[in-house]
Order: C-alpha cells, then structure tokens, then sequence
C-alpha cells in the first residue's frame, strides 16, 4: 500500500510555481507549503481546498524561514528555534485544516531542512519535537538520519521515494536545484518496482534497497503534469 | 465578573518590548503577539509557557503583515485576504498552545487591524470570519463597530475597558503610539467603576457607559508593572 | 522626442515574471523593481545589466514594503516613512548602476504607491522629496497630483501614456489588477497619436488631451513582447 | 594613528537597541546597520543625521538577510548571492550619505557573515567583491582570512582591535551573543597598548600580536557609554 505525494501550494504573491490543478487529481497525498520558502495565507488556503476537493490528504511542508532562497539555503539554527519555527509553520497551516474539517496528515520538511535534516542528527530531532508536538509522523528519506531518527518517534516515519530524480549507488538521493523532464513510463515502472519490489536502480544502474510508503512527484518538472498521471495510473493498485 | 488582559509577547529577535515577567502575575488573560507586527516562533513559545505558569489564559493578537511598523499602519487589503491573513496567524499561536496543553480564549486584533475593524465592517467581518473557524469571541471596544458586528457572531463580544487610556467625550477611544505614565490609584479607579457602575469618565470630565468584559493594562507604559499590580489588587473582587 | 518605457526586474526567489529577455530590446527606459514590492538583489544585478546589454536607460521604481501584496496595497505610511523607504530603495538600486558605470534615469513609484501619489498632495512630496535627493525627474500621469507636485521640482516630470490600458473621459487612468491583451497595431497607432498630436482615446471614444513624454508598455500581458515590438517600430522616428 | 568605531543604529521598527547618543560622542567612525540584520529605512535615516552632527565618519555594516536572528545565524548562500546582497544593502546606505553630503568610509560586514568571512575565503571574496564596487576597505580580523583576503584589495584592509571582547591565546576573537560589561580603564588601557605597541593580551594572559587601525566599542553592552568614553579619552592622542 502506496500513496503518491507532491509538493504543492507553492505560489506567492502574484507568482505562480507547479501546474497544481493539473496535478491532485494524480496524487492521494500533498506537502503543502507553509509562508517561509513560499506561499502566503491566501495561497494556503485556496490549496488546502482544492486538496480536499480532491480528496487528497494534507500534510505541512515547513522551510527555514528563507523566502528569498526559496528554503534552499541551510540556516544554522539553534534546535529550539528550529522546533517553534516548524510548529509555527504547521499551526498556521492547521487553521486552514481546521476551517476544511480536515486532519493533519503529516510533516515534510522542505529543501535544505529537508536536507539538513538527513544528516544531521540535532536537525532531526529538533524537527521530529515539532512533530511529536502535532502526533503526526515525519516524511523522509530512507537509509539515512531521517529514517534512524524518525523511526523511533511515536508517530512513526513515512519513506518516500523519489520517481523523478535520481539516487548514487550508496542510495543517496540526489537533490537538484533544476527539476529536469523525466519520462514518465520509466518513471512509471520505477514507481511499481520500489512499491512491490523496495529495489530502486542508481544513476549507474546499480540496484539499491528503496522502501517506499510513499512515492514522491513534483509538479513544476517539465512535463509533470503526464509523469504524476503515468505514476498514479500505475500504482492505482496499491494505493491506501 | 471581569478580566484584566493585557498584550503580551511583543519581543521579537533581540528586542525587548515590556516587561512581561513583571506583568503577568498581575493579569488574567494576555493576548499574544503572533509574529506579523512583532514576536517570532520562539518569543511566542516562552510567552505561552509564561502564561501557563502564572495560569494566565491565552488569546491571540494578530496584526496587519507589517513588522517595520509594529501593525500600527492601514493596509487596504480585501476581506479575503485579511480572513486568511488572521487565521495564519491564530493558527500559529495555536500550535504553541496545543504543546502547553491550554485552549485558545479569544482572538482581539492589534493596532491598525483593531482601529480599522471599530469603523469599517468589512474589515470587521474578515476578522470575525476567522474567528468563527475558531469558535472564539472577539475583544473589542463597545459602542463601535467592534461591537455591532462582532456581537452577533455566536462566540460573542469581550467589551474591553482601558484603564490606562483616555476616551473622548462620545465614549471613542484615543489611541496614542506613545503611551504615558497614568497614576496606578487613579487606574484602579476607574477600573473599579467601570466594572461596578458600567461608567467611565472622559478626557473632558463627562460620564460615559462603560461596558467592561474585561480591563485592559498595557506592558510598555511606564511604571505599567505598578499600574496593573494596583489593577489587580483593585479588582480581586471581581476576576473570573 | 519620446521614451519607451516598461516594468522591468520583477522576479524574485525561483519566481519569473514577465519576458524581460523579450522585451528589452523593444524599450529604451526600464523602470526597475528594488526588491520592496518583487525582485531580490540577485535578479536587480541582473537586470541592470541586461538594460546596458540593450543600452537601455534606468530608473527606480520603488514601492510600499509589501512583498506579498505586490505593492499593490495602499499603506498608511507617514510622509517621512515614505520618503526614507523609497531613498532605500533607490540607493539599494543604485549599488548595482555604479557597478555597471550606469547613472540613474529617474524614478517611477510602483502600483498603490503610485496610484495613492496621484491622488494626495503629502504621498507625491514624499516621493518627490526622495527623487531630490538623487537630482533625478519622477514619471507618472499627466492632469494628476503627479503633474501638480512633481512638475514644479527642479528635475522636472515625465509624462506617460500607457498605451495598453485604458483611459476615462476625464483623462484618468483606469489600472487594473489583472492587464488583459491588447491589439498591437492599435496600441502603436495610439502610440504615435499621443506622441505626435498630444490627444487618446477614451474607454469610451472620447479624445482627450495627452501628454507623452514617454509610452509605457508592460511586459507580463499576454502577447506582451509582440506589443512592445510594434510600439517601438511605430516610435522609431520619434525616439529620443 | 586609531580610530574609534561602533556598530551603530541597530534599533528596528518600534524597537531600540544600544545607547547611540551616548555613544557618538565618544567614536570617530561609525558601522551604520543596513535593515538586514537590524534598523530600516527611517533609523538608518535618522543615524546617518546623528553621525554627521558628531562628525563620525560613517561605514556600512551589511549582514546575512536574517532580521529574525540579528544576523547572526550563519546562512549558506553563494558568492553571487552574498555579493549582490551586500551591493543592496551599502547601496541602501549610501542613499542617506548622499542626503546628508558624506562619503562612504568602509565595510564591516556583521555578526554571522562577519565569522564566517574571517574563515571561509569564498564568503571573504563575496564581500570584498562588493566592497571593491564602492571602492572602500574592509574592516575585519587581523591574522584571519579577512586580512588575508582584504588586505589585497586595491582599497586595503583595516584591522580591527575589540577593546571589550576577550582573544583566545592564538589571536582569534572570542565572539559572544551576550555581551558582558568591561571595566572602562581595563579597556581604556589594553586600547593605548594595542594602539601604542600592537599587543593584546589573550583571555589566559598571553601576549599577542594586534595590528589596530582601529578600536572596536560596543554600544549595547552594561556601561558601553562609560566605556566607550574612557576609551575615547586615552585614545585622544593617537585619533585620526
């Protein structure tokens, strides 16, 4: 049992970013953006309707508080202030729940968090405190920091694999600043065989272990919109 | 049966604003800055933990997007997007609640926000449309706008009286950036009448009718600590 | 003798907006964002240097510090916060003019900024006071307070004809939010009208007195690169 | 020959930070906060007026963009990123200086990119690259990657003495989030050595070597204004 999640909701002002109205209807899950890498309120809760007009269940994409670098640059921050920044990100994107009658599904951290957070052990705890604080497991990257110290919360760890970018052969995911086009058939069958198989193959063809309760897509690839609907034609059997 | 209520948390980064610590034994409800004219994630952690300690119920006080002037410049911004705006901000604060294990009390709006919202009842009515998601009254001046629209929301009008303000002789409140010292007796004064008679007096020596749901003290005047401690004292009686 | 001017720069983050690659050769004055109402440093380094690519000339265009709302939000700012925001801005530009060996053109206020400084007397001298300072003329619309306060500073007023939006009978401009497409070729037969006869039309057919010291295009309507090219072949005989 | 510098106007919005009256007096030169880390456009204002009516030269003091941590959270942004945000920020500046007919004097770069640059050459170049725009020095760290990589700078290198801060026994500065207060003649003293015989001594009583073009004062430590007065007094003779 699979979902496919996607980060979503992440215009700003008068800027737009992803195609997401053509995108939930692909997925079951969306990483909603929460006002510190992008998104303001009026953003967040236009999104956190269309997820629920979709049916589509919402979790809280936290960033460092970095607008201007999208989130994409790492911030050395206390561990403390990384926990009330996360929680203060999550509550507000709660209001909007709470106004829509819907629960709070999970927390993914975004970009450099994201990344911070799977390596380093302080960055992770800090972050798995905020969820702790909400009961809501964490979204990560399996075989790192994430997994080993996600995995011991409560509320457990959500592993998601990755069907448009590309992984080293020590099942490292590789993070791009530029989302390249991938082939949505490929990325269609690499989505079954993580889901049915937990096998990934590396940028040099290795194949890796990959566990996968979720499978990530993203919407402001060229040509997102036809590699989530390949992906979720394809996995429409194992979805929860 | 009153409140004294006062606002809270309005600290941000390395600044200091009031003295919270020296106030809060001497309050009973605080209405807490949420991060959009002052306060950050970790200020409103501490204030919340603060007011849990001195058993202090917590109310959120959400402003205008606009740090640089502390909320106390109009923003034409449209119903919608001041409804999302509020319910961003509650949000947030909530998140710190819901570690401290406390309810949210009320919502009572700051600075331009709270002055625009007693005249115009379009900007009444996006902040009571927030409010409504969160099923809290209001705290408001009365005999205003406040009080004609926010009055007929379910949750309901906090009238608020304050002691250390004057009041023109039609019972409107004048609102200064710089706020003076005020005589702690006299406060307690009025305060008492206020509570008892449902009369205050103006700027000019008129009586005016007075509701008071709760008294309001502020952090930043000087000599405020003294100011709320003879508040207190004065209105033991009376606190809820 | 006129100018072509546009809006130019207002990217920000990951954020495009607009084809300025399209449309800087078509203009011959870039009105540049200082990252108050869009842009960031990066994109207004940027930006400057692809105006001296084209040998198009600079100017400022300043803005309320509302990044979310797109400067579009009127603020009640004092006359002195106004001034000091917009000397801000324009100085924060300039860094990246001296950079390019680039002297300053003048200074176009962006969205509410501009609106609300044709309409009140204390807004314009705020901006104008700022403009002294650099010795430079303010652009805006003629028969305006634009006209009436920023015509009488020593560096003079630049009048503008937007020759895709639409004008009322009384000569006034009417902005919209959302700028919707415009035919090419009628836009530079308005063009050259305005420039060389003085007179527009009104929204409803009405001639009405026009001056044009320069034509403003915009870079982010649909079909915009194609207007512009049209404008500049239509002006080439009248540019200065 | 010394000069006496401080970090100056680092209030915000509606709140203060440090005694600046008290302190002009008693500097020569001053790092005047650009509203990344601290101040805004009214404060830098209003400080640039207060430098010149002293007669205190006045520097830039440019910072990492992180108001909610003053600046002193390390963030990783390329050399591109760093340079045009530090252009932004000293040419923010430099439009008050025009105002009131002064000459930019240096850069000290602040708090965490200040730390930063003293050990990363990348971050060092970043900000000399900037610097060089405006063709000032660069005030830093002696024996660190700030001389290293300022000092070949066309516009050179002014080293920096801390008259208030402690140095471990390999010269390197002991950077503290809270300041402490120093005894004034303690400080008054270790400035004429550092001043007279280039030594400082070390927090363990070890004598090291101290090029000082310039003394560094604090203006938000307990009893700055004494200190930076008694400073001022046994520096009298050696001032620029």
């Amino acid at each position: 049992m699979v979902a496919i999640n996607c980060d979503m909701g992440e215009a700003y002002s008068i800027y737009r970013c992803g195609d997401d109205e053509g995108i939930f209807p692909h997925i079951t899950v969306a990483n909603v953006a929460c006002g510190f890498h992008a998104s303001d309120p009026v953003v967040m809760r236009k999104t956190v309707k269309l997820a629920k007009e979709h049916a589509v269940k919402v979790g809280a994409h936290p960033s460092f508080p970095d607008r201007e670098g999208f989130g994409r640059r790492e911030m050395k921050m206390s561990r403390d202030e990384i926990t009330a920044s996360v929680m203060y990100q999550v509550g507000a994107l709660s209001a909007f729940l709470k106004e829509a009658g819907m629960e709070l599904n999970h927390i993914k951290a975004h970009g450099a968090l994201y990344g911070l957070a799977s390596r380093d052990e302080e960055v992770a705890r800090a972050v798995a405190d905020a969820a702790d604080v909400f009961g809501v497991p964490l979204m990560g990257i399996p075989n790192t920091v994430h997994e080993q110290v996600w995995g011991q919360r409560k509320a457990g760890f959500l592993a998601e694999y990755y069907t448009d970018l590309d992984y080293r052969d020590d099942g490292s995911l590789i993070i791009t600043r530029e989302h390249v086009a991938y082939d949505p058939d490929e990325a269609a069958k690499a989505a079954i065989r993580a889901v049915t198989e937990n096998v990934a193959t590396s940028v040099n063809g290795k194949e890796i272990p990959m566990r996968a309760d979720c499978v990530c897509v993203h919407s402001d690839t060229p040509g997102a919109v036809d590699l989530a609907k390949a992906v979720h034609e394809a996995l429409k059997p194992y979805l929860t």
